[in-house]
């Protein structure tokens, strides 16, 4: 195995001309910009590279699936799950280099969609390159799932995997995506919570009438949504949707543990959100991350928004939210917990599901789990956090609850690479540290 | 007197004509095209009718102001109120003829600023014109005050009446502008709330951070605002900002006695504002609209506002408000009352007053005003109804607190006037009967 690594070092630059030819290839799942062109060229990257590729239609944009077979008949399988659509450049007068234009500036390469998630599903590919380039079996089997709409929901995902089960029968999942913890420590993560984006719509009147008129007279949108919104919370912030909470565990000592392993940096918080004062200890932040629901208001929209002052009072109000959910709560079953909220106490409100992901959960105890730590923690020597999830949202579910098999998520890129935001970038370090853990991981995983 | 009743029939379409030269030129305070233009044009008008006319500067838009000396020494003053400003025409594709076009439809004049102000103001002038004409002497001294910059707050007009208390003395004031109740009644406003514009904003984080991420964790600037604005007005619409009902009076028997003589439709009130349900008996609607403050949500404005949905805890949100204020409370003290309230519950959120207009309030008892109503009754025969107040706001605290004489509101306009709306309109009869309404007033407050 020292020579696949020293292979790669040796042939760094090559690989990262590989990488930058992918950045530049817009793939905005938004618009549709360029996102065949680039599922052909990912294609063509990963057939040079050696693996068996193909393009798979969807309801949505195209999966890009590879496949290279073992060479042992009992060998383990892999499943590397990716995305190669990237979220809009925008605003691009905040961007130092053009976004579709890969520069590399102080250790760091610049590119929309570096960081998420073309450099990181391009590190399994070098891997393999380094591979084959040396001569070298890969001693498990190797399946690729990049997508092309996770920047949009992944809407096409689950039921592309429902209709390929057995095309992708594998031992785990991994989702090589998101940014590492503060200190470059690399986490592995046992799951993410589900989301469930929603909006709420009230109309109160015929018009927005003249507050000396109908003011306190009216029905006002604005005083009826807010009436609305605060029997949706307390104000500790606990939720108080019938239902919303059951089948939300307690956490067990083992995830108390695995908190304890995490790093935990306060004033690293503080000044990353502009906050003033960080009032949760290392638990509390954790447990809210990983192990408790929320509902997030993401917008409020109701009556005159201009300059100055317009004397109305309101018709119309609306909020749209998001819910992260943990596991065993089911995202469908939530909205229409939400739907009976909302008609006991706003009957004329409507309420809209914009979209919606499972959670997964996965036991870090596994073997082939511990196989992929262990063969993390080589490369990244004692850098290795486990923890009980994401915060935020990927389609891990489908790997969990429709294959059945445990998937981890693994975030390769550094913490500040900005994924979303104008600079995105991979620093080099690390993205070359990707490629030397995704050749591990294939060795490793026998 | 029947002489010039009768000669204002008889001479009604030159009038109305007079009426259409004004309303044809543009006078549009909020973007000052055709403001200085309409003033001479008006000055002109009032000259030609025998009024003495100045035009004179303020800090905004000048007043057109008149004078008609009494031939009596012993002879009461009456001062006519109007602006001759205007709304802006917009949305200029829902107007069914160009708004500065008048147009006569069905029995209706229809034209922007038609009703608000302009035929009401035209009205005075026509009643003198029609004195004039026959020949007859006004047996009263008048005094016109129009001003430019209702439509913008009145800005400039506190203190041009401040620095022309001589000038401007007088007996009463009358200001006619506004409709009438549903079902013609003629409405006779014995005062009129007053106004505080505001707006609170808050900030509660350096950007909108990913919900997975700081959802629950970091403030959401949306929850905040809703916890803020659930400490100023309860559940059941109670304002709870200390010392704001401070000096709020209990209605009197003699409040009770006026609102009794008042028209109340619970069906037209369903239908103009179309709620399903109006839940408010009369008494309990004109308390509201009359007798007490209010606190209104205008606006609201927090995080993401497009289509569909974006996983954001927004780090930003404000609210306008405006708050209808009854006499005894001074919109500058509740506004400091606010600042404290909301320097107490969100330290970090940030009030700016937008606008302020004091309440005022006239005892219709006054022999002056009981001489007003009985040539209103004349006019109008059994259709005169007085009523405690305009739910909305105009400045007649500057003739009741700063030259210390009662002030009547007084609407001749139809009540679906629609002013501030497109196809605002008056209806020909009652534009005529303003007229008559005019001359009836000078002739007798002798």
């Amino acid at each position: 195995m020292e020579h696949v690594h020293r292979h790669i070092d040796e042939h760094f630059k090559d690989y990262l001309s590989a990488v930058g030819d992918l950045v530049r290839q817009p793939s905005i799942s938004a618009t549709g910009e360029g996102v065949r062109e680039c599922a052909r060229l990912l294609a063509d990257m990963m057939t040079s590279a050696g693996i068996r590729t193909e393009i798979l239609e969807t309801g949505g944009n195209p999966v890009v699936y590879g496949e290279i077979p073992s060479g042992r008949k009992d060998g383990k399988t892999v499943l590397f799950y990716g995305h190669y659509d990237v979220q809009p450049p925008e605003p691009l007068e905040l961007w130092e280099s053009r976004p579709f234009e890969p520069a590399v500036r102080d250790g760091r390469l610049y590119a929309r969609g570096i960081a998420d998630n073309k450099g990181q599903l391009m590190a399994h590919i070098l891997a393999v390159r380094a591979f084959r380039e040396t001569g070298t079996d890969i001693p498990c089997s190797v399946k690729f799932v990049f997508e092309g709409e996770e920047e949009s929901g992944s809407t096409s995902l689950a039921p592309f995997v429902e209709q390929n089960r057995e095309r992708l029968a594998c031992d785990i999942a991994l989702a090589v995506d998101g940014p590492m913890l503060s200190g470059d420590v690399l986490n592995v993560c046992l799951g993410c919570r589900g989301v469930l984006n929603f909006e709420i719509e009230m109309e109160t009147a015929r018009f927005d009438c003249h507050s000396g008129r109908g003011g306190d007279i009216i029905p006002n949108a604005g005083w009826e949504l807010l009436r609305l919104l605060r029997t949706m919370k307390d104000e500790q912030g606990s939720i108080l949707i019938e239902g919303f909470m059951d089948g939300v565990r307690t956490p067990t000592e083992k995830d108390m543990e695995i908190i304890a392993g995490l790093p935990f940096d306060r004033e690293n918080l503080k000044n990353l959100y502009g906050v003033p004062s960080f009032g949760l200890d290392k638990n509390g932040y954790y447990t809210k991350l990983n192990l408790l629901p929320t509902l997030t208001i993401n917008g409020i929209t109701c009556g005159y928004q201009g300059k100055g002052s317009k004397t109305i009072n309101p018709a119309k109000a609306s909020v749209k939210m998001d819910a992260r959910l943990v596991v065993d709560q089911n995202p469908l079953d939530i909205a229409e917990k939400i739907r009976r909220h909302v008609a006991r106490h706003a009957p004329d409100a409507r309420v809209t599901v914009h979209g919606f992901m499972h959670p997964s959960k996965t036991d870090g105890d596994l073997p082939v789990c511990r196989t992929v730590v262990s063969a993390l923690e080589k490369v990244y020597t004692d850098k290795v956090a486990l923890s009980l999830g994401l915060g935020g949202s990927l389609p891990s579910y489908v790997w969990t609850d429709i294959l059945g098999v445990p998937a981890l998520g693994i975030p390769y890129a550094n913490q500040d690479s900005g994924g979303h935001a104008p600079n995105e970038n991979f620093r080099l370090d690390l993205l070359q540290k990707a490629v030397h853990a995704s050749a591990q991981i294939l060795h490793d995983m026998k």
